[in-house]
Formats: C-alpha cells, sequence, structure tokens
C-alpha cells in the first residue's frame, strides 16, 4: 500500500481551507485597477491596520511585494543592504538588479541577523566612485537561516543607524506572522522598525495567492505604479484577497501549531545516526537538518530516497535538508515522519 | 429613484459568472510555483491548443504576458517596433524601457494596422549607431482604434518581413478572441501569424482575473523565469485558472452579442448632436465617440454628466469618448444607455 | 593619377589643427576623477559662461553628453519626449532605455522641430497606466532634417509648455554653434531655451575629441556620477580639453565657411539629372540629395561609384544621400566634387 | 619654505612623458567610430598581442572596459560571481546593476582571491528562483587587498570551474602589468586564464587616459557597441592612443622601480609607533598601513596632518591609509615621506 505524501518542502503548499473556498464564492468584487474591488480594499485596510502602517496594496507574490518596495524606494545604480543568504538576493531571480538597476550588497549575517554596527560600518560614504546607500533590506523570519527570529534588539539598532543617514528599512516579511506569534507580541511591534514590509498570505496562512506591502501614503502610491509595471494589476481580485483576509483574521494563531510540530520534528531526528538537528535553533516552523559529511549517500540521494517513502522534503545546500511544518501537517504526521526517516536511514547505515 | 449604472467604461469591469465562482470553489489546487498545481496545468494545454503554440503560460494581466513576452525576446539596447496608439507603448507604464530596457519603436499605423512596408522600412541596419530590431509587436483588436481588427493580409505580410530579417512577432491580443469570432474564424488562424500571443481572460471573456501568453516551449521557459522575476509566480493559482478555464470554454462565441450590442450602440448616437460616430469602423466591442470642436462642454464635462445620470464610459483624447460593450451589458440596457445620452445632450445644446 | 580624397561623410572626421597638437603638448594636466586637472576646470568654466549655464562637463562624446543629461534627469518606467527621427532615437544604440531606462516618445516634426502644441499634447495625464513625462529633447541643428535650425519661437514655446507641466527640457546641441552662427546670435541665447545643453567639441569646431553638458550645478553634479558610472571619468583629460579649448575659441566663427560651402555644394548639384536638392533648406552646413526614384542606379550604388571617384558621402535613407562640409573641405573642394559627380552622372545616365 | 608635494594617493596621478606628449603631437589620427584612426588600430592589435587575445578595444577608463566586457557578457538577472571587495563591486557607482541589470555576488576572499572551490560553490543551480551564473570577475593585482597578486593556482583553478560550467571569466586588470614584471612573467601568461581583459594605461604606465579590453574576436564586436551605447565611441582618439603605445611600449619594465619603492615605503613605516604595516604583503606598488585602534588621532586625521606636511595619501577604510607608488615619486621622495611621516608622529605622539 502506497503512504499517504507529506509535504514538508514548503509552507507554500498548503492548501486553502473550506471557508477560504466559500469566501472565493461569495466575494463581492469590481475592477481592482480602477480602485473598485471592496474586498480588496478591505484587505489593504485591515492588514495596515494589524501592520501599523498608514497604507497597503495587495500583491500576487512576497517576491512582487518585495520588488515594488525596492524599485519604489531605490534606483539605478543605488546600493541596497541585505543579508548575505536572504530570499532578496538568493531566490528573486536577479530582480534587484533586473528591474530597480540597484546593486545588493551582501552583508553576512548571524543567523540571518545583522548587527547595527555591520550594517553602520557598510552605508557607502559620499564619493563618486561609490554607489550610495538607499536601502536596507530584513528578512524575518529569516528562511535560509531555519526561520530564526531576528532580535528586536538588532530591528531596533538598524532602525536607528537607518535614520541616522537618512536610509529606508524594507522588512521582507514573508513568514513575519510566524515570528509574531512565536515571540507572543502583535506583528505591528515587529513592522514598526521597517518603514516597509512585506507579508505572504500564501505561505503558513494557507491563502491560496497573495502577499500585502506596507507602509506611507506616499510609498504605497509608488508601489502601485510598480505593480503596473510589473502586471501585478489585477482586475476582480477580490476573489483572492477574500480568502486572504481570512487567512488574516483565522490562521495567525494556529502557526503556534507550526512550530511546536518543528520543535516535535527536530527532537525526533537529533538522535537519528548521520543526521544533525540544532534543536535550539528551531524558532519557528522550519528545520534544518544536516546530513552528516561521511554519510554514505548524499543529502540528494536521501532526499529522494525520502520521497520514494512519502516524506517530500528540500534541498537546501550541498549537506542541507529543509523540512517546514505547516497547517496541512499533522501531529501525528510529524510521528510518521520521523518513524519512516528512521526506517530509511536503517535501511542505509552500513 | 437613482437610475442603475450601466458600465461601459471597459469591458475588464465584467463580473465573474455564477458558474466561475462555483469552479473557484472546487478547483483542484498545488503550488504552482512547482508546477504542480493541476489546474494551473490543464488551463495551459487548452489554451496553447487553442491557439496553436506548442505551450502556454498563465499570468496575472495582460501588461504581464506582455512583458514577459517581451523580456523574454529583446534585451538592453535593442530595438521593438510597435505602432504609435498601442498598449505596450502607451498603457503599460514606460515597462519595456524599464524592465526589458529595449527601445520602442513607434510607428503610425492605419486604424492601428501596421503595412508590411511601413515594417520593413524600419527595420534597422546592421550599423553600431542603431539598436538591432529584435521584435514586433502588434495588437489585435487594437484598442485606441476603437476595437479595429489588424487585417489577415497585413499579419501575413508583417511575418514575411520578420522572418526574412530573423525577427520575431508577438500579439497582445488583449482582445484577440472578440478579432477571432468577428472574423468567424479560430483564433489559431490569426495566431498563427505570431510567435508569440498573449490573450486576456478577464477582458470581454468576464474571468476574474488571468491572461495567457503562448508560444514555443523555449520561449515559455524564457517567459517562466521572467513571470517569476516579476513576482507573478503564484501558489495555488488554480483558484484562478478555474474561471479561466469557464471563461476559454463558455465565453467566446457570446462575444457576438457584445459587437452587436456596439453597433447599436453607434447607430443610436452617430445622428445626437454634437456627436460623431464611424458606424462602420466598429468591428468588436469598442465604440468611439467623438465630441464635435464647437460643443458647449468639453468630453470631460460630458463623461462626468453623463456619470451623474448612471452611464459610465472613459476619455479617450481630448475630444473623444470610449464606450465597451460586454457581458454585464445588456441588450436594454444599450437602448437605456442611447436614451440617457440624448437627454444629456439634450438638456446641454443651446 | 589618383584623385585627393574628399570627405563629405561627416564634419566628425575633422582633423585637430597645429595649434591644437601644441595644446595638446603644452597642457597643464592632473587627475581630473580627484577634479584637479586645470585644463578641464578652465574648459567647463568657460564653456559654461559661453552657454550661459551654471556649471558644465567635459564629456567623451556627444552620446555620452545626450545620455548623461538624459539618466541625470529621468529614469525607469518614466518618458521622454523627441522629435521622431532625433540622433538620441536614431543613432544611439538604444541607450536611453538600456541606460536611464525611460521610454522615449517619437513625435513627428517640421524639419526637426516640434510645435509647442504638439509636445503639450503629448504630456502625459496623471494616470497609473501612464508613463510619467519627464523630460522633452529638442536636437538643434536637426541632422536627419539636414542641418536645420529649429525656430527660436518654437524653442520659447516648448520652453512654455515644458515650464508649465514641470518638466526638463535638454537640447542636443552638437551642432548648435552651427545654429547660433547661421543666425548671427551668441549661443547662450538659443541655449536659453533649455535646463541643459551639449555640444560637441568634436564635429564642425574640429577637436579631437570630446563633448560638454551643461545646466545647473545640481544637474551636473548629478550628470557627473552618471559620467562615472558610464566609465567617462577620464585621469589627465586635460591633453584632449586643451584643443577643445582651442575649439571653443577660434573655431566658431568660421563654421559660417561650411554654411557657404554647403549652399555652394547644393546649388552645383541641383540641376544635375537624377538628384533633387532643396537649396532652401540648406541653413547650416549639411546638405541633403535626394536620388530620384526611377534612377537607373540605386543611392548605395551611387555612393560607391562617387567613394571611387575620391568623394566621400553618407547614405541617410533610400533614396538619400548626406553632404557635411566641414574645414577640412575647401571652396575649390566643393567645385571639385560637383565636377566628379557631374562626371558620374553623366557615364551612368541612359 | 613649502615642502614639494608627494602625491602617493594613486597611480591614476601619474603625469604623460615627454615622449608621450610628442607622441601626441604626431600622432597619426582618423575617425575610430568609423574605424579609420590608424594609431587606435594600432594600439589596439599591439595590446592584443600582448594580451594573448584575438582582439582589443581602446576605451577611456577601466570602468569603462569593464562595465563594456561585463554587459556584452552578462544581462539583466544573471548573476555574476566577484571577490568581496572588488574594484567592480566597490568602486564602479553600482555600474553593474544600473548597465548590465545583473546582479553581483560577492564573494569573500583571502588576499583579493577566490579559491576555485569557493566559485563553484557559488555557481548556482538550474532553478527558476535563482539568477542563472554568467560571468565570474577576477581583480589582479587587487586594489583593496594592497596590490595582491592573485595565485596563478587560483587563476587557472577558478578558469577550470568556469569551463565545467560554461561561464566566462573577465579579468580586471587595471595593474595586470603590476603582476606581470612581480612575477617575471609575459602578461599574457596570467591573462590565458580569462576570456576577457581590461588593462588601464592611465596608471603604473602613465598614460593620461585610457584602458584596453581585450577577447574574443566576437566580444569585441559586442564590447564596441556597449561602448557606443556608454558614449565611449571617440573621434580622432590617435592622440590619445599615441601615448597609451609608449606606455605599452616603454613604461612596462619601470614598474619594478615602484615595487622596489613600496617595499622601502614599507620598511620605512613599519617601526613607527601607531602605525602597523606588513611588508611581506607588499608584492606591487601598494602599501596598507594601519593605524592602531588606540593611536590618539583617527586615520583621517592623521591623513589631514600628512597632506599639511605635503604627503598626500589615501584613506581605505576606518582605519587604514593606502600608499601608492608609481614614477612620478621617485626612491629619495620615499625617504622624504618616511622622514615626514615619521616628523608628524612624532608631533602627535604622547
Amino acid at each position: 500500500m502506497m503512504a499517504t505524501i507529506i509535504d514538508l518542502r514548503s509552507d507554500t503548499v498548503t492548501k486553502p481551507t473550506d471557508e477560504m473556498r466559500e469566501a472565493m464564492l461569495r466575494a463581492e468584487v469590481g475592477d481592482d485597477v480602477y480602485g473598485e474591488d471592496p474586498t480588496v480594499t478591505q484587505i489593504q485596510e485591515m492588514a495596515a491596520e494589524m501592520l501599523g502602517k498608514e497604507a497597503a496594496l495587495f500583491v500576487t507574490s512576497g517576491t512582487q511585494g518585495n520588488q515594488v518596495a525596492i524599485a519604489a524606494q531605490a534606483g539605478r545604480g543605488e546600493e541596497i543592504i541585505a543579508e548575505a543568504e536572504s530570499h532578496i538576493f538568493y531566490y528573486e531571480a536577479g530582480a534587484v538588479a533586473a528591474i530597480a538597476g540597484a546593486q545588493l550588497r551582501q552583508l553576512p549575517g548571524t543567523r540571518g541577523s545583522l548587527l547595527p554596527e555591520s550594517v553602520e560600518a557598510a552605508v557607502r560614504p559620499l564619493d563618486i566612485h561609490q554607489p550610495p546607500t538607499r536601502l536596507i533590506c530584513l528578512e524575518n523570519t529569516h528562511n535560509r537561516a531555519g526561520g530564526a527570529i531576528l532580535p528586536l534588539a538588532h530591528l531596533q539598532g538598524v532602525a536607528k543607524v537607518a535614520e541616522r543617514y537618512g536610509i529606508s528599512v524594507h522588512m521582507d516579511g514573508a513568514r513575519l506572522f510566524n515570528a509574531a506569534v512565536a515571540l507572543g507580541i502583535p506583528i505591528r511591534e515587529i513592522a514598526q522598525y521597517a518603514d516597509t514590509v512585506q507579508v505572504c498570505l500564501s505561505k503558513g496562512l494557507a491563502a491560496p495567492i497573495g502577499s500585502i506591502v506596507a507602509g506611507s501614503t506616499k510609498f504605497i502610491e509608488e508601489a502601485r505604479v510598480w505593480r503596473k509595471r510589473l502586471g501585478g494589476g489585477m482586475r476582480q481580485a477580490g476573489v483572492i484577497a477574500a480568502p486572504g483576509m481570512i487567512a488574516l483574521q483565522t490562521m495567525v494563531e494556529r502557526l503556534a501549531v507550526d512550530h511546536e510540530n518543528a520543535k516535535r520534528l527536530a527532537n525526533g531526528l537529533k538522535n537519528l545516526p548521520g543526521l544533525r538537528v540544532d534543536v535550539e535553533s528551531v524558532e519557528t516552523n522550519i528545520v534544518l537538518v544536516q546530513v552528516e559529511e561521511h554519510f554514505p549517500i548524499s543529502a540528494e540521494e536521501l532526499i529522494r530516497k525520502l520521497a520514494a517513502l512519502g516524506v517530500r522534503v528540500s534541498q537546501f545546500g550541498a549537506q542541507t535538508i529543509r523540512m517546514v511544518t505547516h497547517k496541512d501537517v499533522l501531529e501525528e504526521d510529524i510521528e510518521d515522519v520521523i518513524e519512516r526517516v528512521t526506517n530509511c536511514l536503517g535501511a542505509i547505515s552500513p
């Protein structure tokens, strides 16, 4: 009998809930390019309020939210500071250079976080040879750092540096709700340290499509122009804003369950032969698993073997596997995963 | 009593049908960034087949479809030939220069169509001073030319020129289904003259969101990279592909009704004092109305007065008004519009 | 015996004078990237004064001067109005889109000049679909219009439109000294109608290399950054600024001779069988010659035949030949050219 | 009495020799945009031969040489690997993103050199989220690493990685002649590990203006188009190519003197109180001097004090000073500098 598939590749695979489906069915819609879709307007107001910003804009993806925020705040030949393993640098197809025409300066962080003094040291002096620093991008939680939460003290410190030099801060908060829930504080208390922020509705929150970018009213006007330019202007977008609104209203608190499941998973894997998991570093819904160097097979092969056993995970470097918990993975699935991985390793080990 | 609003500003305002809503509710979905959304895959195959192309890609808007097609086929400092009033030049927020980095050469057409010989004369010779010509963009039907259908003979001729010079042809077919229905031929017989084509699902076809871009398999691979770069990669996009599929299956033939209504509207307005309408030029669902030069009020004011009477139309130049028929405007609404316009003009005229 | 070569292809072929060579030999130099080359500083001050602007910048070419002026004043997705046959559109390798990321709107002019009302009609309204208009580019004298001088009344009118809409005006004055000499007025009286202006030292003025871009102090600061970005920052640039200064001081007035020679040439060719020359339209140093449609050989072939007789000219369209007079073509050379062309045609005609 | 100024800020401040001035006076010239300047043609052939490449192109600066090489080999949204402190990233005003639209990936090196295995690990896998790796840029000698020579074994290793993945290698050889002279090998033996290479004529070689970019014939054709686009096409460029040729013919071997002077300078400064100099690391003509952390005054202030004593040096970080030796600094000047620095420090120390 074929085992059920447990998909830990990403929280992007979450399927919309029945309530979201119903919301699509009933959503009041209009032409949002004319600003006339009431549901889109409503989610934008709701999100701006939650994030503590003047205004918000509904976009099709986290990448689009980041790119409109960047293009609206930095231009050709200007420089943007970002952590060296951030999504904007790593996984957005070089869009910052292609669209904004700006140079990304990659600063190595610690668990995805940049010290205020490192950021300050990287701000360019006034010199015709050097690109002027215009923007600092922070990713929170930080994907490649295993869902790490950026310490509030760092955020506050970076915000001060930014203010001192007249630079904006953008927060790629694709998983910012995970940080807020894990810290037990309202999301606006984190978002306050950034001028502009992007949050995804389609990751842990399980909406089918969509992200929100928020900031000042003036910024949102400029972001709207860039959204249009990238082809992100949509017509009866209420049909996807409606499930997005359900996501914001009902799916945030339950992220705590994903975080518990991630801990449970990390604990279950940490003692398995050939794998290393730092349980302490599992702060939200991402578990990074290191395949030991002298393991008989590569991480890539191990991933294929696990897939054959119905456990889908992602490769995240030569020796690293990423597992992400989310609403479509239940507590019992976690036990199941641990068991299948244990069996898989048992069959491999010498 | 307040009159019902009849919205002739654009066919983009069409609301999804109940069947489309139902399709969203039931759509089978997956993560389309991983290529795993079966509904998206299905609409892409269906659309490729209809358009006679190897492959297709689901995108969020017509602008996005045009821009990924352009960026995939032309680059920095290269030249693209387009008709001087085309949407790509006029209404896409300068995206061709911003994203592809390419120069748009604007050739004046006749009713939106370019003669093959004009195109040929505009192809750049090999000369270090001049940008190499890489792409020809045609818009069919042509919006600013009042929904004009590009003559097949022109398309064929331009295709030959393009082939001779090794240049690609992209067709902005936001309203290409209108052309096909009006000509009474399958859409692929028009699309055959272009290497790549974009068609909108959210205009006359009434889907809430989405367009299709189609071409060779190799082109679609490159277009997919550009879609990702623009943030157009979506997750459970099946929820909007599903109504898009209904649009392709059930909404094409009924465009003939919109065309009849447009003719009816044009006939009803042509003899009104102060307005000029060329009924012959109404080929599809767009009616351009000229406000005569010595009319007591401006086109802009007339539009405001009509809006107050519940008739919404668009300004399309200093003296021009555009009216677009679509599925949410019925035959009786047309009579109603004519009556209201007549009354409006009666109250104005000296 | 081989005839001497008379090169009428362009005034760019002019060789530096002995005085210019001597100036290179003796030029005081420094590192201009540090702003320490006294000769460069001197030519910039001299040029700013002549052009009636606050500041000026020495650049390597007319294209570079135009491009830094454009990039400093318009950005990604913004629109620039230019005449449809202007050098910036025609002969700068698509640089506006590649570097500034801006869209060029090509307006058809009359003899290269745009009517203020055409410019005004092309200014974009505030609309999210449309690129905002940021800059108007004028070319004076206009190369493809045969060295035509833009009427001062047009310049003044366009400047007023620009001011009304808060748009800048850049003048591509590669041959602006020709206009000033032909009009008999100081160049600053023409340059006053533009915010920024570019003039070439290496065309009729015969310097080996270099152009000047001028405008406000703030603009020049930004232009300097863009010059650096394009790799136009030079070290001991005094060696080429020195002959440039000689050009400004000694070569301007003699352009009148080139203009007389152009008239003489036009008059000598106008009655030859198979050619058409509009002598009236020869205002400066460029003569456009039309090869009649039923002429036995193409313009391209005629150019080759003339080259074989030692007369070098440029092709400027399917049936058009351009001849440019300059300091290395003397009055007797003109007589010689007329004779050789006459003989050439005699050998061809049926 | 005012002390003579000894300028160690950069080797870019070198003034042309009398022989170079004479060469300018006599240079045979033509219009190089038409490819007709014999002196430019000659220097291009000479440089291509020296560098062991098929063809070469004369450009106005090192930045322009790098940027045309990059734009010709990488495009919008593609990735370029460069060392984290390289000139291309640090000092070219963000041009890579602005012009090529490509993303620079900054890899930390050791003394400016990248290990082949680090480069290999940074090559992107085929993944729609990730920008494809198109180019590797190496800087040799490495400016911010204090004129360090990249080990040939690293170059060879990186070249192999590049070949394996179908990626090009560009060498920013602004000071590549220094490396060749220090290693005692022909420059082509270093250049062989790169597909394209840029060398400056205006640094240690003392030409007033100009750099060379070299590679395959096909590459040079594309680089020429980009040079035109950046406004780097020049007319009678022979006047600056002529001194460039003198530089290539007569100024290379004497770089050994600059290297000896740099060693002499480093030795003279290494024991001064408050400064730290790693004499071993002085491989060519650059000396980096660290100002100790508890020194009474900042590096910035020290630089000002030295300037007041007629010794001009550059700041190169919060605590770092750069001194560069070159032909206009003689052996006795070095002794003089050491003495003045000694006196300066004596007056400061507590």
